[in-house]
């Protein structure tokens, strides 16, 4: 093991920058008192600009996984159709099985994607109040295109609400939650938005919050009417993580210097390297046009040693990747683009690999 | 409003050395990797010291609050009895309310105490598989005897499972969870163990992994036998809060450097003087002898303007205390003098508060 961690081109937690973590070092303030509700209410508006939204954006003091489960209880009353193409909206439809609520699954392959057509096949087939979905499979480096899901669910199902996990593409992929209509969008910190880990964050639709009104037994402290409560007095339902919120405070501000649509271009360009460099040695997992801007999992036909690739890293570059996720683990191995990681970084990273492989 | 914020003398967030904030700071590792899981092996011994148990104690990135839902969910199967004295027993009733569990309450006015002679009647009265009840009112500054009601619920409802909540007490108050013999006790990071908020932690029986097992609908995120499948092999069931890991795992050697009985010592010293002080000049809302060592109600018989005493306080001697909770906002204001707090540090502040007085 290094002294010190190597920097971290997992697909997350990612690298935060130095000036960030060093925010949380900040001296702590009162949950009650006046400058929590000045930070949080200063935090809210460029929070909706993140999520391209004008719902409101809950923090929570939890993983993401958390917020499967506030969506399981505060969004799914009758069933839920479940869209799993990977570990993590596997995970989902664990969590809404754990939480005692009805539900079908649409799955594909590892590595596929979810399409329009196999969610429309399956709303012919039965009736749901809500479907789920992933919108970057952080296990396998697909995107499914979330965007043409959500209009087909609001054409074969009406009354469905859409609920989605950003976890690792917003701040990195371009997600209009408006314009895409999404009742619930999640995400957490780590990943694209390049935060220490430890708050997660979910826009929620005026139609969830009605649909929240009429389900019993939905929790407490993942209530989407408990946050709500909360955020209009500018609070948060229990003490938060103080010194998270500070670092997501002067985050959200390096996020909105850059500019959304930079934010992406640059994860489209280190994708796009990524890419090209993976085909040209390896394979992607993911086919076209379903490759991940923000992780690759490399199909690891060389049958490289990842431990041994990353000890090398480490020592030559001070970077690490990470394996394949779950029953990937050995076929592939995954290289995380986002955040604030950077093209020259990137390009750092591939030909380190390289030199790697001629060892 | 201070350019910087002052000390905390609330009953929690409470003040947290510059040290342990640093370690936040620290640069990233994975979630799933050797070193996190180094990490999760060297801290859990040292947080079974400071619980005094041999039981798993579990790390919730969540408030504590965020483990009432797990008691609630994991730990009551057929009627619970919750022990309401104050605003955060009332709020464990109220979440076991939003979680669908049956329950009655024994309720006494706030600023009085639960006797083992209550709950025994209670007892007497119906069937409970489970009691909750709160060691150390934070919104009342009053200290439940827990010991001798985990022994009365022992005696007459043997299959009960005890369920405490240590908030404001863990670190402060001797709590002997073995010598207790306590099926659940849950606290937070931000009172007595002086860490940034974030983190919650739940020493968890085997009687109380038994009963989980049995009771379906646990959901997920706060499920004890997720958390325990996952501490199983030194990792958390998702990605943590790993900043407030480092800053865990250095004050826990500052809080085993001290000793505990050292540091309990010092909150009774620290409250002797907080209660002396109060009595000459206010009064307290608890009565004896249930007056607790982390945080004083003070009764606001002179009426003086909290907000006033607070920019006094900032300006001179750079510290805060806090008004007091919901219904008690005006009738109280609350000292905390918790956590790494010293005895010349509360001398300062009352001190401070009486030059206040004087003005």
């Amino acid at each position: 093991m290094a002294t010190r961690p190597a920097r971290l081109f997992l697909p997350g937690p990612t690298e935060v920058h130095a000036d960030i973590l060093a925010a949380q070092a900040e001296r702590l303030i009162g949950h009650r008192g006046p400058e929590i509700s000045a930070l949080l209410e200063s935090i809210q508006p460029r929070l909706q600009k993140v999520f391209q939204t004008s719902n409101n954006v809950y923090i929570s003091t939890s993983s993401a996984t958390g917020l499967f489960e506030a969506a399981a209880r505060s969004s799914i009353d009758r069933r839920a159709l479940c869209c799993v193409n990977g570990a993590f909206s596997a995970r989902w439809a664990e969590v809404v099985e754990a939480n005692g609520k009805p539900y079908d699954v649409v799955e594909v392959e590892w590595g596929e994607a979810i399409t329009p057509d196999l969610v429309a096949d399956a709303l012919d087939r039965a009736a749901y109040d809500a479907v789920t979905v992933v919108h970057n499979e952080t296990s396998t480096g697909v995107t499914n295109p979330v965007g043409d899901i959500a209009e087909t669910v609001r054409d074969k199902a009406p009354d469905a609400l859409v609920l989605v996990d950003t976890v690792s593409s917003m701040g990195g992929i371009d997600v209009p939650v408006d314009g895409w209509n999404l009742d619930v969008c999640l995400t957490g910190g780590q990943k694209c938005l390049a935060l220490p880990p430890g708050l997660s964050f979910a826009a929620v639709s005026d139609r969830a919050h009605t649909r929240a009104t009429t389900i019993p037994g939905r929790g407490w402290y993942f209530d989407w009417l408990v946050f709500q409560r909360y955020l209009e007095k500018w609070q948060t339902p229990t003490t938060p993580a103080i010194t998270l919120l500070y670092a997501l405070d002067r985050q959200l501000d390096r996020i909105l210097d850059e500019g959304l649509a930079a934010r992406f271009d640059r994860h489209a360009v280190m994708a796009d390297h990524v890419r090209q460099w993976s085909l040209e040695r390896f394979d992607i997992l993911a086919p076209e046009p379903y490759r991940s801007d923000t992780v690759t999992a490399v199909v690891n036909k060389r049958s490289i040693d990842v431990e041994a690739m990353n000890r090398y890293l480490t020592e030559h570059v001070d970077m690490i990747v990470s394996n394949g996720y779950a029953k990937l683990r050995d076929r592939t191995f995954r290289i995380g683009h986002m955040g604030d990681h950077t093209v020259p970084e990137v390009e750092t990273l591939t030909a380190a690999i390289d030199a790697f492989l001629e060892t």
